[in-house]
């Protein structure tokens, strides 16, 4: 088998890849803007360009095994980036087969969130778990479920969109999926600092996040009130690891998983998120199951974890 | 290999157990009171007597390949029935282990969800499907949920109870686990139940459904009220099915199943419970699934469901 795989993570405004080794170091990565071709053709071009001079900068032609892809909506069976997504070309795209074809080295596409999921198996948390759910808590909520040891894909590869489960069946709030409800427009880093636009505007003690533009507030904002000792902040975190807690008490009685692991910025957020996402977990699990699921924290080197997931996938393409 | 199986479906009022061949055919079934025993290790002396005798009158002896057993809570991994179960003997059970011992053939067991699923995927509505969600609409909501062709299990053996999702989070119906707001507390033919009596109280229209006593007031009641043109009765079925579909979107982000397959007496409510259920479900789906789940009903004849469910899994025990 030969040495190296390349893991490529495309972001909306990045696309970074590197080049990986089967233990999972990063020898090298490097990037280019995602958005500065309006054809995907020249963006494979550049793509191409450039990783090949990564590759080649580290003697490593002809010793890459495969090329992992993680991108938003790509599916796994298809290799196609299927649905209109947050990226500036027209969708299908036939992503794993223009890719290979350009490389001629085999490639695999997956969703981001599934990408991040593989990573962890392979390099990180959940080594050695057969049953895991991976929830991603970026600008949205994605999800990765690893059931005996294989990434769910479902019947269309599209599996495990766990950010769009229904949390609140009426006077929810809009999705960007054009639904109402989605647990992602509550536990994510948008939907924490909405949930501080509404608390804030429907109470009316003091809080340092009355120092901020309402309009502008983020997560990393309300993060640090809190930090801070802001009580309005504080509930803000309660409320959005509750709901999660609740959701991850739901997603248990379908797959009964060993452990949950949380990844991205607001997962980094400790005690402020995890405590009440516990208890809430706890206290809405059916009995048989209580006490069982352990919550854990991504492993991965968070400037490494996209191209790392993307790159495990590298091992499998054929 | 040996040319039948026997299958046992361990109910709390009966036992069924059937010699069931290759192809599905229910060569010569019968059964016993579970609950006349007091001693578990009693009823398995009788449940070994009258099984026997079966197989012995069908010349099926040495001919038996295995035995496969649903029973409530009985799991997969351990052999044991783990948990407080309506069956009146204190548990764990170790199940499997006993019946094999006692017949001196190869047991497996399951609960009776997943036997059913795996019924269904080796004789009925399923065949050829490798992802699906079998939904038992019986007293209590329960499932089976099969992913890329096998049993979803989970990390503890107890993965796939899809009747315990909380549909109401708030003032739901309190469940027989302790919580509330359980999907079957809504969905079952309890829970249709339960919701005519909810409505008989809060409305005061005329109904068929008043000449019954409240308290005796059965699904089966509802059903016939509504064929008889009963707008209160066809109204429950207008809720039920709404929450079970809105239920079965959700599910649909997780495993995204090609087929959902109803099974159990509500499921043979027709389009009193399918047209609102359908509906539900559509208007609910996340638009990458629309269209897509098929709702199936099981094709296994009722009589022998059961343990044709279980006998599928006699040939997987070793």
């Amino acid at each position: 088998m030969k040495p190296y795989v390349l893991g490529i993570d495309i972001g909306g405004t990045n696309t970074v890849f590197g080049l990986v080794d089967t233990r999972g170091a990063v020898i090298a990565s490097s990037s280019i803007k995602t958005a500065k071709h309006a054809k995907f053709e020249d963006y494979i071009d550049e793509l191409y360009t450039e990783a090949s001079r990564l590759i080649s900068v580290n003697d490593a032609e002809d010793k890459v095994h495969g090329i992992g892809v993680g991108a938003p909506n790509a599916n796994y069976f298809t290799g196609m980036i299927e649905d209109g997504v947050n990226l500036p070309w027209p969708t299908p795209i036939p992503l794993a087969q223009m890719i290979s074809e350009k490389f001629g080295i085999p490639c695999a596409v997956t969703n981001d969130a599934n990408a991040a999921a593989i990573g962890e198996m392979t390099y990180g948390a959940a080594r050695g778990l057969k049953d895991f759910i991976m929830i991603t808590l970026g600008t949205g909520v994605g999800s990765g479920i690893v059931i005996n040891g294989q990434v769910v894909y479902g019947h269309d590869g599209f599996a495990g969109e766990l950010g769009h489960v229904i949390v609140k069946r009426h006077n929810g709030r809009l999705c960007g999926c054009g639904r109402t409800g989605c647990l992602e427009t509550y536990c994510s880093a948008t939907g924490v600092a909405r949930t501080a636009r509404e608390f804030l505007e429907i109470r009316t003690e003091p809080s340092l996040l009355r120092k901020i533009d309402i309009e502008a507030i983020t997560s990393k904002d309300v993060y640090d009130a809190a930090m801070n000792g802001d009580q309005i902040a504080k509930e803000i975190f309660e409320y959005t690891g509750t709901i999660l807690g609740e959701a991850m008490a739901d997603m248990t009685v379908f797959s009964s998983p060993e452990a949950f692991i949380l990844f991205g910025g607001l997962a980094k957020s400790g005690d402020l998120l995890l405590k009440p996402l516990v208890n809430a977990m706890d206290k809405n699990m059916l009995s048989i199951f209580k006490g069982k699921p352990k919550v854990l924290l991504s492993e991965l080197k968070e400037a490494d974890a996209a191209v790392l997931g993307a790159s495990a996938l590298g091992w499998e393409a054929k």
